[in-house]
């Protein structure tokens, strides 16, 4: 194995002054669902909001003085971007961030803020990417991977000596998203080493199940489905090092859904206060999803990852996780034309206690009724009986109901 | 003084074994604009999302064998239902909770959960009150109090002595909410009496400054202007105990507007990674705002008291800060009812990269314009920069611009 429990240890020793040793939380809603003692790992409130700060300031550390008087580079519009930034700043050395000229406002400010310089070139990554390797060979400062280097692998893996001392050693299960398979490498050789009977389980996006299929295939396989809202683990093909631990170490790797993803990071606002991206919140999204499925008892660690969710998308995100919930209801009501019934309705959802978001309501919509109406609304509702209470009044006044679905379920 | 630090100590040894020790964690960003040192003290994080299981469970610790058999009862929707509803649990005794009927179900399934009856009764508050203050003479139940408590003040001070605990003693000012005045008080209490010179700032709702009225007046007094998204703290007359803590050791108290509350929420979300309520996001609320201004390398705390908010709510306060922060911008363009034009302000907003979220474009609207059309439109937008310019690029295409305010700007 490239990577050992001691270089984590001594990674540990690299980093301390700069990370901090995140809450590991117990979750009650989720213990008390699965009879289970689940536990969040809570990266999201580690420096720059992610755990990327571990490995990029461990690699850094490394470097020798005069590969850091030639400072490093590296290419992300993502957390890794702001984890260099930071870890170089803090190293008192330079650092250049190449990000694809549409990187949204809030990262490119972040990453500055760390004293970072940022380049923006190219309209996607792999431009970004070139880019970088250009500036790379002219500057000679040291590129840095965000996975597939020894060095950044061991700093994410001080996650699981942290979570091991957090519970006295006593761990069962560890749940860890993979992206492109950096901290879950960290942390199963760090689990392993100080107990082999750990179990871990890696968590993908059925969007991008590239680890997945790659330890299927026995070998680095890329896929790619669509894009995912946990951008922080969208990578099409793992590395190779990072391949080959997970293939040894890794007791098994799971996918979840968009949706289910939407829906953990709801859950995770409403019962443990916290806010996570969509990389973070895959772990919690195995477990409510069933896709894992927690023995009575066992001590259950999810690691959540990060929580840089842009905020406009946490918005999106909401929106269908409440629908899904029954917490939103869209429909439609077809009506007599005639005065009094748009007033009988609305009356009829107050009555019911649901507060109403949108009325669309339009004559011509109605199409091939001459003597009907259509009117969509959007209310506010408790759960999916009270959507079901709702419906059964209308449908008692001979109002026709039909629920509008949104294409994303 | 009713209270001692000698009571907060005692409170401390009979509450560690069923609360956390919250985290108290820096804020990066706060403490970047003030160039102070800005510390959460996140007791959002605490069992039952809020402060209020220390002070309910000190009380009941409290209780004699005897009044332990007959049970507690307590009237409130809130965070004191589920703190009293669990401290009863953990200490194996009875608890009755009296709400009004239109208590939100997730507040009801919450109290419940921990294993207390909850009694629905009556329209509002007050006739909850009476109908507890009835159960309690028929059963002889005790009657815990949500503020006006010295146990219930001495339980919620150990908050401050977890602070002082956190920062080795260097405070020098705490922000905390001021509701009925419990947590302040208890806070007050503790601080004072371990460095007299530490500020405690008392920050409340300009809807309800009813402390703030009560120390300018000398004497308890009701204020009441409107309701308040930080229902936490939306109590329109202060306790008397409280009020005389306050008006001895607290040293100002502050108030901030509902927009204020609702741009600290969406701070705290989007730079702390944590979700709040209004109540807890008030000392936020009076820094942002200026109201309070940290000295250079101060140390300041905020006590972020609750992170119980109803989900439907945040998602209303994110639209209305996402409004203030121009990250979403709702406008009206007049325009030539000819063909090609609809089509033209689209593709503008397009070419600036703005996502559209929402058009109602509405021929009839135009009222006094024969030959004209109004659309209206709502865009997510990166800041008010990016918004100036889609207006600039609108009007450089002869297109008239007004932007919508909401009634709440």
């Amino acid at each position: 194995m490239k990577v050992t429990l001691q270089d984590i240890k001594k990674a540990q020793e690299n980093i301390k002054e700069v990370i901090l040793k995140t809450d590991l939380v117990n979750n009650v809603r989720l213990s008390e669902k699965t009879g289970a003692n689940v536990y969040y790992k809570c990266e999201n409130l580690q420096r720059t909001g992610s755990f990327k700060i571990r490995g990029a300031f461990n690699k850094i550390s490394s470097l020798t003085e005069d590969e850091k008087a030639r400072g490093v580079i590296a290419s992300s519009a993502g957390n890794h971007a702001q984890g260099v930034a930071m870890g170089a700043k803090k190293s008192g050395i330079k650092a250049t961030i190449v990000m694809p000229e549409g990187a949204p406002l809030s990262k490119v400010s972040a990453t500055k803020s760390y004293g970072a310089e940022v380049v923006l070139h190219g309209k996607i990554y792999d431009e970004a990417y070139g880019k970088a390797v250009e500036i790379q060979e002219q500057t000679g400062a040291t590129f840095l991977h965000p996975y597939d280097d020894p060095f950044v692998i061991a700093g994410q893996g001080t996650i699981g000596l942290e979570i091991f001392d957090q519970l006295d050693g006593n761990v069962d299960a560890i749940l860890c998203p993979i992206g492109g398979g950096g901290i879950i490498s960290g942390i199963a050789v760090a689990a392993k080493a100080l107990n082999p009977n750990v179990k871990v389980i890696g968590v993908q996006t059925d969007n991008m199940p590239s680890m997945k299929e790659s330890v299927k295939a026995g070998k680095v396989t890329s896929a790619f489905i669509d894009t995912t809202i946990a951008d922080g683990i969208g990578v099409k093909t793992p590395g190779n090092l990072t391949f080959e631990i997970v293939s040894e170490l890794v007791d098994e790797v799971i996918t979840v859904s968009e949706n289910e993803i939407a829906d953990a990071i709801l859950f995770m606002m409403e019962n443990q206060k916290i806010v996570s991206e969509g990389a973070g919140a895959v772990s919690t999204a195995a477990i409510l999803s069933q896709k894992y499925i927690p023995k009575k008892d066992e001590n259950v660690v999810c690691v959540v990852s990060g929580g840089n969710i842009d905020i406009n998308t946490l918005y999106r995100i909401m929106n269908v996780a409440l629908a899904n919930s029954g917490r939103r209801w869209s429909f439609e009501v077809l009506m007599d034309d005639k005065p009094g019934n748009f007033a009988r309705v609305t009356s009829i959802i107050a009555s019911e206690g649901a507060n109403l978001l949108n009325i669309n309501q339009d004559m011509i919509a109605a199409g091939g009724y001459i003597n009907k109406q259509i009117a969509e609304f959007v209310v506010e509702t408790l759960d999916s009986e009270h959507i079901e209470r709702i419906k059964n009044s209308l449908e008692g006044q001979e109002f026709k109901i039909s629920t509008i679905k949104s294409l994303q379920n």
